[in-house]
């Protein structure tokens, strides 16, 4: 039997599919309005769910950047979407939440959905190479993701292993290392052009699958490849018609 | 939905089970005698199998000592396996080896066949707990290994996440801080009684599954329990029913 992973005629030879996670495989945005208002709804509180969503969002990138930039320790991705939550939900008015409230809604980011096509490619992809997320998500997240949408990893890589967020060089270097595969073995699956040129800039190759509606219906980032990226796929299945699967 | 490893009702609260892997969950003698004879065979040595998959395995646990002990950095498996199938094909006469025929050999460890019991053990066991491998293994080796025996790991822990080597107490302690859980929620599956000691050591629960042939028909070690284990099972399916699966 042919061993995955150590195929010689693959496209570009790559072996090992990285994927990021939130935007490229799953729908944060409207999964997490939904797990909102599931929450939040019977107290009685009335928001702008999806805008609820975003603003979540928004305090993302400046909490991983606090410990890139060495200010603090490596601290999870699930205790930075803590910290985030508290001052999200005060800026939205929901005064004086219950810790266990603040624990449970915090967990939205463990169920959150996959896009339409990615149970169905991820099973293709599978046939022919290694997979695994390279996410900025913690390892148990991404666990708790993987039962809840039904992702086939092979294992889970990413920040909380490579102890360093995306888009730092050792987080893909890790990952390539810990598959016991050069970069350019490895292709980086993602719906963002910057998770893209951080990968190429350590040696891996490169997929662009758009998801135009990750932002919602106005989303005008990320919307078109702005480099030659190895690979530019409509979805996933796409990107298994190109891959050979 | 209820989420897999966050009940309160599982016995001792166990929420995630850790696998030793060689030997516990895979058969490593007699496949790596298999795949000896199946790559040495046709070059026309005539070795006694069972004795040189023995005395590969017998180099195992020095090699990792020199790690252990610091006198050398962490590598991996592969890394130590390959070195001492160099050393024990001189042993057993084997001549000038080529080096593509040594990498092919050491492949052996990533193609061992599980136990009869385990597919359908970890499948039911998989419905109520997340399952990863704690083992000294390399994290490829074990994707491989997952691959080759089709066994449904949420994630791989062990050794090289660690960059500690079983018995040392940050392999375990690595383990459940990933699984974001308490050691005591975390259940360390082995047939080897020193591993369960270890784990009690940093606070997991503990379950014995004696392999009585893992060593061949004249095995004397690790036959039956040493210690009061919290649970001791003949195999997996009989772990799954004693955990409520």
């Amino acid at each position: 039997m042919e061993q995955v992973g150590s195929r010689a005629d693959t496209p570009l030879g790559v072996q090992a599919l990285c994927f990021d996670v939130f935007g490229t495989v799953v729908d944060w945005r409207s999964s997490v309005a939904r797990e909102a208002e599931a929450l939040l709804g019977p107290l009685g509180q009335r928001l702008d769910w999806a805008g609820f969503a975003t603003a979540w969002r928004a305090r993302y990138q400046p909490a991983m950047e606090a410990v890139r930039s060495g200010q603090r320790g490596f601290v999870t991705l699930d205790r930075l979407h803590r910290e985030n939550l508290v001052s999200v939900l005060e800026s939205f008015g929901v005064a004086d939440p219950a810790e266990t409230l603040i624990d449970a809604l915090n967990l939205a980011w463990h169920r959150l959905d996959p896009w339409p096509d990615v149970a169905a490619g991820l099973a293709r992809l599978r046939r022919g190479y290694l997979l695994a997320p390279l996410s900025n998500g913690n390892l148990r997240l991404m666990v708790d993701l993987a039962r809840h949408a039904g992702l086939p990893w092979d294992a889970i890589l990413g920040a909380e292993i490579a102890q360093a967020y995306k888009p730092m060089p050792a987080a893909y270097r890790r990952a390539a290392e810990l598959l016991d595969l050069k970069p350019a073995a490895c292709l980086m699956v993602a719906a963002h052009n910057s998770d893209l040129a951080a990968a190429r800039a350590v040696g891996m190759r490169t997929a662009f699958v758009p998801r135009p509606t990750e932002h919602g219906p106005g989303q005008t980032s990320d919307l078109a490849p702005d480099a030659a990226w190895d690979f530019v796929a409509e979805d996933f299945a796409g990107l298994a018609a190109q891959l050979g699967c």
